[in-house]
């Protein structure tokens, strides 16, 4: 359902999640990316205006979960920092198309499949976290990142013809699976 | 108190509410850009964690607002098109000192004083306006300009010092006010 070529290996979940303060910050760091990612979009193509509303909506519900994790960094007495982020944003844009229309079909993708991936992580560390305030995080936030796939997907479908969405969705989704094991094992939400 | 160091002249507002549709349409590109806008801040500025929650809360008030106008657009007919923007906001931008930290505190202020002018400006339309959606629309939102303007203020000061950063503005607005006259006439939230 989540148009994944390849699931993350199981120790992935247990290692982060004995670095849960590094996480939290990777994961602060990826919803305002999110939020920038979905407001890019609405200034590059103002003539789709199907784009717009929805991924407004998607930008907001970002920008929320963003709140929602500097209060969980707060009352662990953290504040947010930026940290490396990991290689994986970088190496799976680098097989978007670089030129229209289909640069817009990628980007659409390629945005859905990191929804999908966080989605996966984010389901892994909710089983391997202790029950509190961490794991109830987890929980409430791995539907709206399903639904985000779902969303980045539909609207690649509404400007483009299915058959090729679906082919091109698969491309990526293996270029996506081929990441793994290339990453470094600093704790992040996307690495190895 | 909203610190502007010249009024709009009258005849403003009486022009704009005879071309509502392009005034909608440039009003929903000011949404996103002053959402892209505090979003930047956010990213540009990692190690000011005073500005995030804030910044990102006013964002997705920005968000609300652009989908509200979109709503309004559809509501006649219209579907979103980027218009030629007013020069405004690159000549107020253009008074923006360079270097951190003071660049930091420039852009903060000059924020602060568009939210200013677009919260004097939606006034004056609400005046000119026929009683209706688009009058209502404009009362709605005058008090969010006006809280967001406030509100830049309040970062720059708990950033920098008070009396530093009062001197500064009194210089950026002066500038703000002296663009006034060299802006082409077309109906724009911040045109002559």
């Amino acid at each position: 359902m989540l148009h994944l070529a390849r699931d993350t290996e199981p120790g992935w979940a247990v290692r982060a999640a004995e670095h849960m303060d590094e996480i939290l910050l990777d994961h602060a760091h990826l919803e305002k990316k999110a939020a920038s990612n979905a407001l890019q979009f609405i200034f590059r193509y103002p003539e789709h205006s199907v784009l717009h509303r929805p991924l407004s909506e998607l930008a907001r519900e970002e920008l929320e979960h963003f709140e929602q994790v500097l209060g969980i960094l707060e009352s662990r007495g953290q504040t947010y920092r930026q940290l490396r982020p990991s290689p994986y944003l970088g190496k799976l844009r680098a097989a978007e198309r670089k030129t229209e229309p289909v640069r817009l079909m990628d980007g659409l993708l390629t945005s859905g499949l990191i929804e999908a991936r966080s989605c996966e992580r984010m389901k892994l560390l909710s089983q391997a976290l202790p029950t509190g305030p961490l794991q109830d995080l987890y929980l409430g936030l791995l539907s709206s990142e399903a639904r985000h796939h779902r969303l980045y997907y539909d609207l690649a479908v509404r400007i483009f013809d299915e058959p090729s969405v679906r082919a091109r969705l698969h491309e990526l989704a293996l270029h996506e699976a081929g990441i793994f094991g290339t990453l470094p094992e600093e704790p992040r939400l996307h690495n190895d």
